[in-house]
């Protein structure tokens, strides 16, 4: 026998003063009991019932085949209590207490667990309620839905078989809907149906109700449990919860005539945020014939012609349920012969550009402050929604089963366009007028004029911090990636799905907000900057701490980032600017030298390219901070490793093609992620450091002469020891302090360092010494504090999130335990050597609520993150700045 | 002008009570400084002088061009105290006070910085002495080296300019040493020498004995920052040091007639040990003359014929240094007419044979206790020199200029062989009885029966934890790796060495221990295992804490890490065990398994063999530990990449050659050290998992049967969440119980796990709710700590190491900063989860002296290294223990 491990397990509500819970116990109540409680509490009209606590989860399922003697009790007292208040008793046919059975996590899982309705109903009850004429038909409808329900959730008896029964009796009297079946079909159906759980169950539906209420709350508790219950909380990655409640509530019935009806609403509409009830109708029917899609609903507005006091009476209740948990609501409410119940009530979902606007307007009308509108109305991912165009309807592609496949969100938003299979085709196909996909396994730098000239990019490798993907994200460009079930031949031009074989030029729609692939052509509408956008995010500015930047690199992503409100650039990453068509050859030519003074001589003719290239980024920036990353990626990332393009750079360089090839196989490394790269080059050819800190400093003088009040920070990659960064300062400030001297002019000298080395955060007390800021580069951090390669992950990842042994993807949610700490301890470290160190972000982590959320915990000073994500990582911040200050949604987390 | 920063700057020595230094103060005396202090302390015969402190360098080098006033005041009043302890003035030309001018730092520089010698020598002085006539030629030969000593060494005059005017007077005479030339002669040259002293400097030779003095002095501070004593001490990664000391000290001659001489000597033979004086003795000369070579000495023992008194009085000496310092002595004296002086003494270097019997006999001889013995007269290395055998004469060789190059000195001992180019011509040369030196660019497990075939391994790239090197120290066998100035040619089988081609068959001789490659075969002498070995090793087992394992995947292999006195297992690597003969076919079975059924067929045949493994290695190691690690690398390493071999492995499996390559591309990974290996197998393919428990219990069971009281430790590689050490302990704990359950008997239950992973070590408290023990992987734990891929390091740790980056490879020793904190962060939160946790390392770092004392630091409870390395790692644990303990060796750490 399990030990009673808790005191209170039955809480009671009702709308007359006996409730005992409310919407802040969810994680005992469940979300719907502690939203069913609320409403009692407050007096709004909810069937009286009562919540068994997820406390009893684990108790009642280690209890084996039933339910603990002080439960059993516990039901009992309820029962009773709930008899009185109802003036009804279980059993009794004249007056018969009839119940809903519902299960409740604290967090929603749609249609994973198990309800039974109408339970009570027995033999003696319903011939008793079929004797008044008025009821006979509700009664038989009732009764063969209960043994349905009862049958398939509490004896596992196949929904199929009953399902049959029905069936059988429409073809026999030629009807094709439930509504058309007579009081009498419907007891012939129900005697039907007992006979089948007979022959599966082996022994009659009990005849007591208690056994069935004990029954059906064991089977709720059970469902918790059950396999696809157990799958999706894997894949959801949902830990911490207690189990499931039981809620236990008195019926009322839709179905007793054209008095009744159901409904579910939204109280403003979800796809828009317009203000005025949105939702659907059915006159005499049970909730679940709305969901079943049987009958066509009205709008819900037709109340107001039906019964007209009724639907002002919902109106008030719809504008008092949103003052009081302070959002847009989604509700289910019956109507019992003109009488009206509510019998839920959540948060709605709602788009991204709704849910600003609700928010909005929820201030304006004076229900909800600033700081409630920020924390709790808008999700950051909605804020993203905002900025992108997205699909016109996305049901209607899912719907019609347009959906090819499934990737990963890489970077969000719709694009519609022609797939192609290389770079080049991109290009020339884009120069053409065309809209174009571009499809490949996976891309790199060499790719990245042909990524600039699509719509969006769909990849089959790679993850969320792969190359197309961080590309992708810092321009605004729709990408998914990883998406392994197509097969992409590039060589032929074909991508092929199964048995299905796509050529080049089909007409594809990607949606980077969703993942899905989807065949053909669909209809988009547009980014919604709007006046509510803007007022929302003003909001958002005045509650967070932490710093918003950008990683940009080129002036118009700068300009991008900084309409969005990013206060400077958090990471240039230098070596993008080498890829262009005028610098990616003397970059090569810097690579195959052979000698210092053919680096050299290599190098001076980058340097007035780099130099550009940063008074364009000073310029766009104005008076806020610029980092500069210097050069950081293995030099065999710049050479061509196929023989054609290696002898077109042969030629372009008048060398011997063996040059180049010799070259390529000897920057050849084993894990060039942990090679010769980062600040290891900048040391080892210090020449390059010397150019690139020139360009930096030349451009931060011009741009000064131009008037800009310029603010440069020179970032030194991959430092894991502080003699490293004393070095590379040495030469930075060294170049610095040439130019000032041969232009007649300083400009703020600030040089830092990337800390994504383990080794770098835990020696950060020396590294401090040598540095004016951290950046964390979470990225390379992440792969290096749990040993994974970012490019081969995807072999044991998807299985490592199935089985639960990782909660997230790290690359995508900064690991708040390892990585975190060794943020924190980095942080503690550097501002101990230096009270003034600022610290930063500038991984892909930048954008990610949640990272952001642990951002702030750990007190960096900004977080940096592709332009679009700007706003979204405002909102973040502000809502991470909110939630440290305490309080919470009334109706729990999103 | 510098503050005067510390009071005390001028130490006097004098064998009569005056001495002001000891030899525990070499931090400001310098090594050679404290022990003439110390000798003098005891009354040993030391010409008097004084010792300016190391703490003077920085402020008399920030000074500018001339000493401060202080120091002058200073030096003033040791000159007056020195002619009064001598009866000698400076400048005087009846009694004049000769001095030597040498630098000392704490750490010995070998020819790094500079000495002047027969300072005080002047015109006036010169005529005096010459006047007598027995000192004429004394006079006039002393007079020549002071001025090319001077000139040299304070002002920069070459060298080379001076010798000429000497070659010039041999010439004219027809005779062809110094020492043929007369008094008149070397007045000549000393004339000569004057002039052009004054031609290059631009002045005369100061007269003033002081003013020589004070410019010697700054001379030889300044020769601390000489561009080749900053050089050596980056390349030595010297650090922490004051600077030099400067050491005057009275002169006295070797070179004054028949009554005179000089001497080396060490206290007893330093090639055998053996006792008894051993060194060179050259009657009528100086110091340096023995250095340059140019008469040929002749034997110590002489003394005994030229002057017997002498020669008792200088046994009794050296008896007295060696019970005083407790250290066989290497000495310099000198006898001036008669009388004799000691001018520095210092512990001898020595082979590892006979540092072993040395220690072994002076603790017979009662002069050291066996804690001084182990603390401070046989370093680790020395043992290694033991175990295996050597050249006969290193000397030979390297006079010979036989030396081809130097590589990394990756497994010591010498070898001898023929090279050859595979491992399959190695396998077939040795069948034939050929010994073999197996030459590759880098190795590879396919490599793996060509190496153990071979005398030697010699690579052109990889460090000193590549395979090679990883492999070889496992079986003791010599290797050297990295020596990058060879090109190795394996299609055609040729060596290349700048313009030199060797080819197959070419006798080479390599010697672990240096590095060195040398060309011929060289004679080697046999490992010394004597008695005075086990004595020594059995001392310092009495004064270890730390216990020492070895890493061993073969049953051969364990014998001799038990022989060498193990006592364990820390570390069998399973997947050595896959490349055998009967095993990689089903292994490459398991890896083209395109289904579960298909990969447990696969496993199903290594079972037994994998078992038969386990049960060899219980069987070898008794009641002691055997630790065995899961399945480790990435699975392409056991599929070949070239097409032939594919074809092979497709014919011997039956399969086709496409299917065989689509596996190898498909496993290819652009990181593979931070890929799918590890437990990340384990868990995406629990079988694999499965059939090594089961495994190694059904073999840990047949040993108990078999009477052996088997002690499994079962280990899961780089686990970075406790998530996936508790899945892979619930497979590895449910196989046992099935081979209990199957067998009827129980052996001792552990599993732990590999803490290689830097989040692993950071989230220890966690992980070890799963673990009963850590054991270090800090080759991993490196790489990730740092971001060095060790395959790739070589790129720029050769800059990194030269430019004073890094102080040591951090592959080589343990970091004891970065890798250190998170090592010793693990043990605590380890421990404090589970204090019975048993915490030990396996990287390769667990044979490194240095590193044993970082891990006895730690706190961890075993180190476990190669076989090979077992007794030197018994030696560094106790020296770690004893120098925990306190008290230090009186010159000295080595």
């Amino acid at each position: 026998m399990t030990a009673r491990s808790i005191e209170k397990f039955v809480y009671r509500f009702d709308s007359h003063g006996t409730t005992e819970g409310d919407a802040t116990m969810r994680h005992f109540l469940g979300g719907k009991g502690a939203n069913l409680a609320e409403m009692a509490r407050i007096g709004f009209p909810v069937p009286p019932g009562f919540t068994l606590s997820a406390a009893l989860c684990d108790e009642v399922l280690a209890h084996g085949g039933k339910l603990p003697e002080y439960v059993l009790t516990g039901i009992e007292e309820a029962v009773r209590w709930l008899e009185g208040a109802t003036g009804k008793r279980l059993g009794d046919p004249e007056r018969p207490l009839l119940l809903s059975v519902r299960s409740g996590a604290a967090v929603s899982m749609p249609g994973m667990m198990d309800t039974v309705l109408n339970l009570g109903m027995t033999e003696n009850v319903v011939r008793a309620i079929a004797a008044r004429p008025e009821d006979t038909r509700f009664a038989w409808d009732s009764w063969r839905r209960f043994i349905d329900m009862f049958g398939s959730v509490v004896h596992n008896v196949s929904h199929h078989a009953f399902e049959e029964v029905l069936d059988d009796a429409k073809r026999a009297r030629g009807v094709t809907t439930d509504h058309e079946l007579d009081a009498e079909a419907l007891q012939q159906v129900a005697n039907g149906m007992l006979a089948v759980f007979k022959a599966q169950v082996g022994y009659e539906l009990p005849q007591d109700p208690r056994a069935q209420l004990h029954a059906a709350v064991l089977a709720v508790f059970r469902s918790w449990n059950s396999e696809r219950a157990v799958k999706y909380r894997e894949i959801h990655g949902m830990t911490g919860l207690l189990g499931t409640a039981v809620n236990v509530q008195s019926m009322v019935f839709g179905n007793k005539g054209s008095d009744s009806g159901t409904a579910v609403c939204f109280t403003r509409d979800p796809a828009t945020g317009k203000p005025g009830l949105y939702g659907e109708l059915l006159v005499d029917a049970q909730g679940e014939d709305v969901v079943a899609g049987i009958r066509t609903p009205e709008p819900v507005a037709a109340m107001k012609d039906h019964w007209p006091a009724l639907y002002d009476q919902l109106v008030g209740l719809c504008a008092k349920l949103e003052a009081h948990f302070g959002n847009m609501q989604d509700i289910e409410l019956t109507i019992e012969r003109g009488k009206l119940y509510l019998l839920q009530t959540r948060h709605g979902k709602r788009t991204g550009p709704a849910a600003v606007r609700i928010a909005v307007d929820l201030v304006r009308e004076g229900a909800i402050s600033t700081e409630n509108a920020v924390r709790n109305l808008v999700d950051p991912d909605q804020i993203d929604q905002c900025l992108h165009p997205r699909f016109a309807d996305e049901g209607a592609y899912r719907n019609a089963g347009k959906v090819l496949a499934k990737g990963l969100p890489a970077s969000p938003g719709a694009a519609v366009g022609r797939i192609v299979f290389n770079a080049e085709d991109a290009v020339a196909w884009a120069a053409r007028g065309e809209k174009v996909i571009l499809v490949r396994a996976e891309t790199s730098p060499e790719d990245v004029a042909g990524m600039h000239a699509a719509k969006g990019i769909l990849t089959t490798r790679g993850g969320m911090t792969s190359h197309a993907a961080v590309v992708a994200r810092g321009w605004g460009r729709p990408c998914i990636v990883g998406c392994g079930v197509f097969g992409v031949d590039e060589r032929n031009r074909k991508l092929k799905l199964g048995d299905r074989v796509f050529e080049e030029g089909e007409w594809f729609s990607l949606n980077g907000t969703s993942g899905e692939v989807v065949l053909g052509a669909e209809p988009m509408t547009d980014a919604t900057l709007d006046d509510n956008f803007q007022t929302f995010m003003g909001w958002c500015d005045e509650h967070r701490r932490l710093g918003v930047r950008a990683n940009a690199d080129a002036p118009h992503d700068a300009e991008v980032a900084r309409r969005f409100g990013a206060a400077g650039i958090g990471l240039c990453r230098t070596e993008h600017m080498f890829f262009g068509e005028d610098r990616i050859n003397p970059m090569r030519r810097m690579i195959v030298a052979e000698t210092e003074t053919e680096r050299r001589a290599a190098l001076a003719v980058l340097l007035p390219l780099q130099r550009a290239d940063f008074l364009g980024l000073f310029k766009a920036m104005g008076a806020y901070p610029v980092t500069i990353r210097l050069l950081d990626p293995p030099l065999h990332e710049f050479l061509p490793h196929e023989r054609e393009a290696q002898l077109e750079v042969a030629r372009l360089l008048h060398i011997p093609v063996e040059t180049v090839k010799n070259r390529v196989e000897h920057l050849a490394e084993s894990n060039p992620m942990l090679g010769h790269r980062g600040c290891r080059l900048g040391i080892t050819f210090p020449e390059i450091t010397e150019m690139q800190a020139t360009a930096i400093y030349e451009a931060a003088v011009d741009a000064a002469e131009a008037g800009v009040d310029v603010h440069p920070e020179v970032m030194v990659p991959l430092v894991g020891t502080h003699e490293e960064l004393a070095h590379q300062r040495a030469v930075i400030l060294r170049m610095a302090e040439e130019v000032f001297t041969r232009r007649g002019r300083r400009v703020p000298l600030k040089v830092g360092t990337m800390i994504e080395v383990p080794r770098a955060a835990l020696r950060a007390g020396e590294i401090a010494k040598h540095a004016d800021f951290f950046s964390f580069g979470t990225n390379d951090l992440t792969q290096m504090t749990y040993g994974y390669s970012r490019d081969d992950v995807g072999r044991f990842l998807p299985s490592y999130l199935s089985q639960g042994i990782l909660p997230v993807d790290p690359f995508k949610t900064l690991d708040p335990d390892g990585v975190g700490e060794l943020v924190a301890t980095a942080c503690e470290r550097g501002r101990k050597t230096r009270p003034t160190l600022s610290l930063g972000i500038c991984g892909e982590h930048g954008g990610d609520p949640a990272s952001i959320a642990t951002c702030h915990k750990i007190g960096l000073d900004y977080v940096s993150c592709s332009p679009y994500r700007v706003p979204a990582a405002r909102l973040a911040a502000a809502q991470a700045a909110l939630k440290e200050k305490g309080g919470k949604d009334l109706q729990g987390e999103r």
